[in-house]
């Protein structure tokens, strides 16, 4: 793969794996936007968050390269991955971060857990323009067909104007078919969180242990303003998602708190 | 440890493991302020984000029990143990998730990727009144004598008033001493990222390896207003977290651009 003068470079990555359907999906639609580095794992990564490996070394290994895309296989987080990528890999700075797209929805709080949602938080972290696309459907055989057509507008429009500093796209997709799907709707992260309920077993030495499962509580499932929302209602849902946590909103009131 | 109705019970966990000095601080002054059941991991959870453990299973110990205590020892994430002790351990929902005492900061955009953060964001993502405590010192025998005294005032700040929904506190310690420090800033992230240095190695092998290294890079080192201003200028740091990532304030010119 040479890079061109002229060409996008575009840094690609998932939390699913190397194998995923979504990851492959992806990798052929970027591939008309311009040179493609993709780097992710063998194992699946879902759920890693912002996470970053300090405790065991890195390692990449190049797997494939031609014309159009090289890829790399890492054993770190998705995180790590980006930042490894931009460091060592890259001829230069990328001029996007693509991460996805991912089987199963990143919306409302599961940004929060997301290892795809956390490498496009990462690009947007060294000021590059970042999305990170997920489809509502968590089976690895499921069907991205409609996908494609909305990648597409969100990466034109990401090529019309430059994101704001520290501020990426989260882009939840309806598991549905492309003639079902009626736009894209700008949203909110809907407030909500997860209900776990633990799965308490045995093991074969009569060891207890746990796996956690749960299932998404929406808090709001009558506000028509959220990502939430969105998807329920056919709709792609695009939220800006901004690395700055900070409850800006409540200073003032801390401030009188702490003064009393 | 029996709660009684009146006692107010708090969670407390780290990500720097259960040996780590800056727990032991912690779980003493907090045992001035109810009974406190200790979750954490034999191993330091550093850097974990708010990851979740979904590939291995989760597996829990009862370390030791007494009038003021209990404290298990778990192989999850800091996350993984908010969630496992507030489903499957305690016999109430907590008053208090408290995460700390970090060795080192977690000021600016550490925030993301801290597991000592993400632990007290899954105690607000509960509906929980939750806070991070850290030190700006990473060494294991940093001195934490100074600590005291803050984490008593934001403790009894918690207790005078619920905070809002979503929202926890983030707290920086200056590392000094308690006569240095100047009183409580209430700010605002600072805006920055961490620059990486990988260090590529060899192993015995011949085979190529990395591992992550970095410093901080303040982007607004001017700004008076953030907690790494307040902790460079011997503030104790109190940022309010949200739990909502979304850039409402670039909603309205995301809707314009995705509607030309």
């Amino acid at each position: 793969m040479i890079v061109g003068k002229t060409d996008k470079l575009i840094l690609l990555t998932n939390d699913d794996g190397l194998y995923a359907t979504g990851l492959k999906v992806l990798l052929s639609v970027m591939e008309d936007f311009g040179k493609v580095v993709l780097i992710s794992t063998n194992e699946s990564m879902s759920g890693m968050s912002q996470a970053l490996t300090v405790k065991t070394p890195l390692r990449v290994k190049l797997l494939e390269e031609n014309e159009k895309h090289r890829i790399y296989a890492s054993n770190g987080t998705p995180t790590d991955s980006i930042k490894l990528a931009i460091n060592q890999l890259l001829e230069r700075v990328p001029d996007y971060v693509v991460s996805g797209i991912n089987h199963g929805s990143n919306a409302s709080v599961s940004v929060l857990y997301s290892g795809t949602m956390a490498a496009a938080i990462e690009g947007c972290l060294y000021g590059i323009s970042s999305v990170g696309f997920s489809l509502n459907n968590f089976s690895p055989s499921a069907d991205f067909s409609a996908c494609n057509k909305y990648i597409r507008i969100v990466m034109q429009k990401l090529a019309s104007e430059l994101l704001p500093a520290g501020v990426c796209l989260n882009v939840n997709i309806p598991d549905t078919s492309e003639n079902e799907i009626k736009g894209i709707k700008i949203c909110r992260q809907a407030k909500g969180n997860w209900k776990e309920e633990f799965e308490k077993r045995k093991d074969p030495m009569g060891k207890t242990y746990y796996w956690l499962t749960g299932y998404f509580n929406n808090h709001e499932p009558e506000a028509i303003d959220t990502d939430e929302w969105a998807i329920a209602n056919n709709y792609v849902s695009v939220v800006p998602v901004t690395v700055d946590m900070t409850a800006h909103w409540y200073i003032d009131n801390l401030k009188d708190r702490f003064n009393k």
